[in-house]
């Protein structure tokens, strides 16, 4: 392997640090689907794909193994068990509407009601009662997010009747107000599953979740639609195209 | 409090239920710094504020405390222990030049060198060869993320002689290159942290790290730099502002 440190001195490299930079690649050859079948090259074809040792690479699947995205399999070799999808960030879009490809995403409503909004929901929302909905919500019958959303009453209440089970929130609320929605404002942040949301989610207790607040607003401007969401970190990533602002 | 479940019947709210739905808008309180002088009111007034008892305030407020956002303080109450700080997703920029305001980024340069490209980085980045660069990055001296980042041959060369303790690869890329980066490719997933990785980044194994892909581009789009970065959930949320696009 070509090899140049700035200094000329030998660097410390601990096999677990060339495991991990493997993995980083693999990890993302894995969710974006890049196997042909499923199937991983084999250990000796990675090692020199990477330039490390068997063992190198062996540690390197150990890690994704770990994280539930591979798993071995006598007589097939190493293969994707992952069902993680990508969530464009871009896009202000619903999940039914971002995954209809890969299957039926549908809602357990564990909790609809009108309820006086927590001071500070009452200020972003510019409602001091606001509608509340929790959900659980599934791919093909497996948890995928745990939804807290607060809206304000006039968008919240003509969705009580609604088919809060089968439909994406956002439709739901473009269909009955008759307005678009515009922007969004998400914040994003990588949580350990407290121990019921991790049986809600069914995870093991301490899971890593990612964890999003999001305020979106109808076009004109107007905040109506506060969630806050538990995705399981197994399942879901989320994507976004980026630009430099000049500066 | 009003409540009007859809079909009449009593809603099965568990206090778990209930301490999660107050732990998530305190959460944010928390992050955003809503708290004068990070002190927040009482349990008595939280509860008022939520609508639940006393009893479920104090279970969301030990949520909080496990994920090391708050703690209790003998005579002066529940106060806000959280470094948390928000990496804006819209603007590319690097670490340093968001977190100016809150102090000094300086880096661990663990590895540098030029490798041969694992494939999928040789077809990502047009490039054969590529500069390795390993950094342990931190803010007034404490771990905030580790970054594994593939340049080009032709702007990665001249970094090597750059000063990449104290400075931002893209401000870097930028001086050395006299082009302009334009746009980024991002994907954000949590993972549980691995042994190794949360010795290095000083957290307990398995606590949850936002883990970020991204391909950055000249503003001519070719790709130049692609890094894969693990950040600690309890230093670093991601914003974003989100635009519904017309279907």
């Amino acid at each position: 392997m070509t090899s140049s440190h700035r200094d000329g001195s030998p660097e410390r490299r601990l096999r677990a640090d060339r495991a991990r930079q493997a993995a980083d690649v693999i990890r993302q050859q894995v969710v974006q689907r890049a196997f042909p079948d499923g199937v991983l090259p084999d250990e000796r074809f990675l090692a020199t794909e990477f330039s490390v040792s068997r063992n190198s690479i062996r540690e390197a699947l150990d890690l994704l193994r770990e994280e539930g995205l591979i798993d071995r399999v006598p007589g097939v070799g190493t293969v994707v068990v992952a069902r993680k999808y990508s969530h464009g960030l871009n896009q202000l879009m619903g999940l039914a509407e971002t995954l209809h490809e890969h299957g039926t995403v549908t809602n357990d409503v564990r909790a609809l009601r009108v309820i006086k909004a927590p001071s500070s929901v009452a200020a972003r929302l510019g409602s001091a009662e606001v509608v509340y909905v929790e959900r659980l919500r599934r791919l093909n019958g497996l948890p995928l997010s745990l939804d807290l959303t607060y809206l304000t009453l006039d968008v919240g209440e003509p969705l009580l009747s609604q088919d809060l089970e089968n439909r994406d929130i956002f439709s739901l609320i473009e269909q009955t107000s008759g307005q678009r929605l515009g922007t969004a404002v998400v914040s994003l942040e990588a949580v350990n599953a407290d121990a019921h949301s991790a049986t809600v989610l069914e995870v093991p207790r301490g899971a890593a979740l990612l964890v999003v607040e999001r305020l979106s607003h109808f076009a004109d401007g107007r905040p109506v639609d506060l969630e806050f969401i538990r995705m399981r970190g197994d399942r879901l990533t989320m994507r976004a195209e980026l630009r430099r602002t000049s500066s």
